[in-house]
């Protein structure tokens, strides 16, 4: 952690965050340039969170060095993670297509869908049955009928199946019917949910927040991994932006970004 | 609804349309100008929404004119919703402020606030118990100890209090301690929390998303007027925006805005 | 254009408006629905510009429907737009590429360049003399010194060269070194550079400005088209949005929106 | 500034950056921590803005510690700036309003508009003569007929006078009658106008950019302030978000963020 300070500051008051930093275990380095003071933090600093620096006098700015995940960090775990789903590599070299209706409607639809899905090539069908809607007044999906279907579509055409679950109450269920459980960008920072999925052995699709940061989309990743369960999905589908001639704007550079900083598998929405 | 189509399209193109429309019940007029041709649709549209337009020949543009929220909306009900908390008025004249500390950390602390909160005229004590941290590093808050500690210093200073509630399986458990259920930004749009708070008797404060317009707040707040919960507050809280010297982005206009197409409480945060 | 009235809305108020518009030479077409009333108004209402609408009573929305831009898109002209750059054509089937430096600095760094754009067969030779610098105090160029450089540069390797241009005073200048003209995405809405640079004969490349809408890009190619030079080449080169691990945030779909709504040539940068 | 590298460097890898750095004239402090090292360089680092040190061996992230305007900043210029315009003072403890029609439309709206805006108490006129426009089809304003009409208008009651100038080549005539130039949003960036307007004696009314930064703002300050006029106004006037209800955002915590970082006069739009 890097703390700016005024280059005008006291040395009394420079030597109070010092000796502060010190008593939590920390070795500061005390930079002087002409305008502006800089204390280099050695060490985890995880612990200084709390510390209100803002409330020191001279305190300028606090830079943070260390990124806030660490599971999901190249740092951490330096080679691909590959998540395996029946017989289909995630995050390998091979370019793996999910595809199917946004939501599942009814038996004809899915197992004609899952048919066309199979014949192109595609290894994994998705098809919604709780469905997050923005108005409570448009179909809200099958709920258990649609997993079913959505299941035996599956199994008719040999596909692994992927649908979205919003609630912890949920889970359960939804474990029954699908391979890859999915979380919604409207649920990317429900935090509880993400914990509980932490606890199953499936994987997790988790799917970036409207507004959310590629740091903040690896923050929820890391909510998953701290609990046990690896096996996270990444999804680029879109940021909210001024432009509204489309509905998203799909921020491709993320995906080169994210390929950086974490080792988890990306799938593009 | 206002269909809009080229003004080249054939006849039978826009015939097909009309019929289509006149067969799930709705009175069309088609209006001809040079270069577009509209198809004015009568009637409560909602029938419609599955129905893909935009695969019809020749259509340009879906515009709808009626907002997609009802129960929330101004002409739903045309005078301000007043919202009861003891013997706290929120909605009506007067300025209710709330005020406390993020999270509540220990009994000192929340005692002492409160004592201070209630002194400078505030009249709701708030406190987080469960908070969603971005990181699963941070401090995530006491759980019901928190709640106790809150709900302990609102009854001692006569403060009515608000917590953040983050999970259906929570609900129980902050409804025994708190006057009003706080729904935080990042758990605006998790629609099975929203609904099962539509079903509780306790007043909800509302937290606008991150990146929600005021159409998909008012949205939100749908979900719980529909489930028989009236007395939603709505909370601009500030958006994101490219902007980073702040956290948030206070959106101002929003307030003036939302009074207008609401007739639900505002508060600001 | 579209006018929502309030259903309950007097006719008497309902006829001024309707009155007001025939004096200005429209049609008007009046739409009952139960909630609200719907004025369909036919023609060119390019003069209904400066009518204050929102301020006659009853009037709730007022909905464009005609793109405010003419020349620019595919209605006034079918056929995409080929742009002829001494024996290089833009907007055919050959994907064009242009490459070269930032900012032209000094002879051996143009002319080294220029031969690898040339050897990885590029076919026009970027390179700033007029640098629009967020800060005064970065280097801004090396004005007609580098503009010289890049025109030799070009001579030499037989590419073809583009430039900037910041201003009015500059066009004379630039235009005789440069086969294009740039325009930068801070000079997008410089509407009195734009109407220059439509009086001159040479191709324009138009840099979308960072927080401009695609409706917007297209309006400002607009101001150079109406001045009666057709050769416009838009320029995608990301947009402003909340993320900053990237500098800005490439807008991929803008492409085939661009391409739909208009035949002008279309480059990413 | 400051150069993060990742831990695991070779100690040659670093030493070249400091042998870099010092050539370059700068002392440099390397901290070692247990996953980053972290170079702290001392001194003015303008002269390392064109040094790609993201092209080094091990580098993370540069971070630069001084803000990159100076003469615009609190630092420079401890007491706020006081602009003087007849007997009107900007920057004071008095709230001065500037109001008056968008545009200068003809003689009896703007002598009558100036009536009003007197009576109620503002103290300077504002109207446009030259209109930056979205499209090429809008009233592009009265031009210098306009400007006359303005400056009657304002001699007339005692106004002074407020309107934008949007070329270089329109300074002069524009400052034979107004008391402030104002500098559109859309020309915030327009750094060759900005420089020449830097060299005039009149207060520059200087418009924040629809997508621009805090510092993107003080930073085109600082074009006009290095020219020699030390009298800019910044203005805020809402920024381009993701919310359409309203057409800009205002930034209300832009102001206090511009008076804590700058001396200069702030007007909200």
């Amino acid at each position: 952690m890097i703390i700016v300070m005024n280059g005008k500051t006291d040395d009394a008051d420079v030597e109070k965050i010092v000796k502060k930093l010190n008593e939590m275990g920390h070795e500061v380095h005390v930079i002087r340039g002409e305008r502006r003071i800089v204390l280099g933090v050695i060490g985890d600093v995880e612990n200084l969170a709390s510390v209100p620096f803002y409330a020191f006098k001279g305190v300028e700015e606090i830079i943070r060095i260390m990124k806030p995940y660490k599971l999901a960090s190249r740092e951490f775990k330096d080679f691909n993670t590959i998540i395996k789903v029946k017989d289909i590599t995630i995050g390998g070299k091979e370019v793996i297509v999910m595809a199917g209706p946004c939501v599942v409607e009814n038996e004809k639809q899915i197992f004609e869908t899952a048919q066309q899905v199979k014949a192109s090539g595609a290894k994994i069908l998705r098809g919604g049955a709780f469905k997050p809607r923005t108005s409570p007044y448009s179909f809200q999906g099958l709920g258990e009928e649609g997993l079913k279907l959505l299941a035996q579509a599956g199994k008719e055409t040999g596909l692994a199946v992927v649908t979205e679950v919003m609630s912890v109450n949920q889970i359960d269920l939804v474990a029954e019917y699908t391979d890859i459980f999915q979380v919604g960008a409207r649920n990317m920072q429900n935090f509880v949910l993400l914990k509980e999925l932490g606890k199953t052995k499936k994987p997790i699709l988790l799917k970036r927040g409207m507004a959310a940061t590629i740091e903040e989309l690896l923050l929820s990743a890391e909510y998953i991994l701290t609990q046990g369960n690896y096996e996270v999905i990444l999804c680029e589908r879109g940021i909210r932006t001024f432009e509204d001639y489309t509905r998203n704007t799909l921020d491709l550079s993320a995906i080169p970004a994210l390929k950086r900083l974490s080792h988890l598998p990306i799938i593009v929405d």
